[in-house]
């Protein structure tokens, strides 16, 4: 299974172009779109966002994962073995929390290069067809590199800061929820948020934090959209109260 | 194959989550996304829609049908059987109109539970394995119902309200075109409409109402949108005047 | 493959409709979303943006492009062969410069008909079917007819206007960027713009032109958004000062 991770946005061509080239190299194998609008141009929230999704796949499951700022630049492409599974993209922080989190971990410094390589679009012209190749079990295309190069301790164990709004305006935190205590208050927009069970537990209208189905702290309002009743955007900043 | 036939949005990673859990659990079924924007929060519309399109799927199709604002409460989850497909999803009504139109119906309450259920994502965990394992052929996972039990006779047969609007501003009612005399005008946001056979058929700017490619009753306006030139929105009433 | 190339938009059951005949009639054959929001009812500007994507998908694909203002009048459905790749839509002007473009090509006119063809949902019911059959090989079905009857010479080969604003708001003109000078400037919603290599070698909030990964000029500016900041909407006419 080849998951796409990536900052390309729901419309235009980009992802479509990327499954044809993994349609061409690893036919049969099917393609997973998680996000297609992780937090765009931002490998340091988008991190946090991939750590949590990417555990419930299963072992051998490659994730193209592309939130590339410095495309064309000179940061190195990767390919990082964590839990059994593949993360293919740039060296920016994006798979530090991935790597941190883990049992075991290795690191590849994608070495090969395509016949033709855009200086724009590596997500298809280098990162699909490596992960076509891994999602098929064939090696990495490089040497092995020394995971102290690729880390950045700098990053926190959980980030108190938005790193996706959902298409209801629910607002998710770089915080897991085993991070927080069941009693915290959350402040978030100016507010101070209890946490619930679910939506229902509260009345409709009443903003609340809880525990989201992949283990994050989300901001939520029942039967209303916390992003514009707090004021919420991608970054924004909260904290916890305990 | 099965369908997926949601309140997801097009953003976010609620589809993936759940084609995740169909790929694994049932390879190679072919996935169809139908609507991942059907009426929000709202089973009734959404039950005209579904039967609407539903009919043209072949047997054996499962369809993945959630619209569930009452996921974590005490509401049911069933497997609706219906003139060879399967519905699955929550029994708030959504299903009515699929059973009531059916030649032949049957109802299972889906009495199998996950290892981990989360509180407000049941598509991932109940429902997604439980339409592909249907999708396999297997039995459905629990005993059968009583039909009378999940029936809603409250809900006409026909919904004179718009249960969707597409992305050029279209509007489809739940009302079926065979159902409204061709003569008949239709009144939405003020306006009494005229039948026509398809857009060109009208002068550019002009509202009408016509029989959609899923024999539904659709206000259109040719060349513009009926949603803001009428003011129409999902739930919005309109009346047929014979 | 099948790789869908229309205006039928991102929301909405259409997509979706399309791909369940193709699973159907050509099971296991992959399909790509390439475009779903080409120029809406615009086949002129639509032309521009399929014959610079089509060339990098392998000999043997077919596309189904539609976009198709004129669904459901006399306008014949085209099967088009260019370069070993088949196109399926409307005669309309919309592969021209595939044609124009090819190596070889040759064109049928699709006679066959389906049981159930709607008014306003060829891609459907007409031109899906047909698609998947030469997906698996199958002859198209329907006569030869002369390339000439087809051609639209009025079209000039390269197009200065913009043909597609992607979700960053870069917009992509038809002009391929090996038909203009490196050192032109491109005047676009009043700003004359020079050429860069790609974002990183301008300083942000610059506006520049440069070659896309697909070979297409396109005005973006980096960090930002071209479409607000110069103005630019899918038809925008540019020009190139030599």
């Amino acid at each position: 299974m080849i998951v796409l991770f990536t900052d390309f946005g729901l419309t235009g061509p980009y992802v479509g172009q990327v499954k044809a080239v993994l349609a061409r190299t690893a036919p049969g194998v099917p393609v997973i779109d998680l996000f297609a609008d992780a937090p765009a141009h931002d490998p340091r929230l988008a991190a946090y966002l991939l750590a949590a999704f990417a555990g419930e796949f299963p072992s051998g499951s490659v994730f193209l994962a592309v939130v590339d700022p410095g495309v064309g630049g000179p940061r190195r492409p990767l390919a990082v073995q964590a839990d059994g599974r593949w993360y293919v993209g740039p060296d920016n922080g994006l798979f530090e929390l991935v790597v941190r989190r883990a049992r075991s971990a290795r690191c590849v410094e994608i070495a090969w290069r395509p016949e033709r390589l855009s200086a724009s679009f590596h997500g298809r012209d280098l990162f699909a067809p490596v992960a076509a190749e891994l999602a098929k079990g064939h090696p990495p295309p490089g040497p092995e590199c020394p995971l102290a190069a690729i880390r950045h301790p700098e990053l926190p164990d959980d980030l108190a800061q938005v790193v996706y709004v959902d298409g209801f305006g629910n607002a998710m935190t770089g915080l897991r929820a085993t991070a927080v205590p069941a009693a915290a208050r959350l402040v978030a927009g100016g507010c101070r948020l209890a946490r619930a069970g679910t939506f229902s537990d509260v009345s409709p209208g009443d903003a609340f934090w809880y525990e989201n189905a992949n283990g994050l702290v989300e901001i939520a309002v029942n039967q209303g959209r916390a992003d514009r009743a707090l004021g919420l955007g991608v970054g924004a900043v909260v904290a916890v109260e305990a």
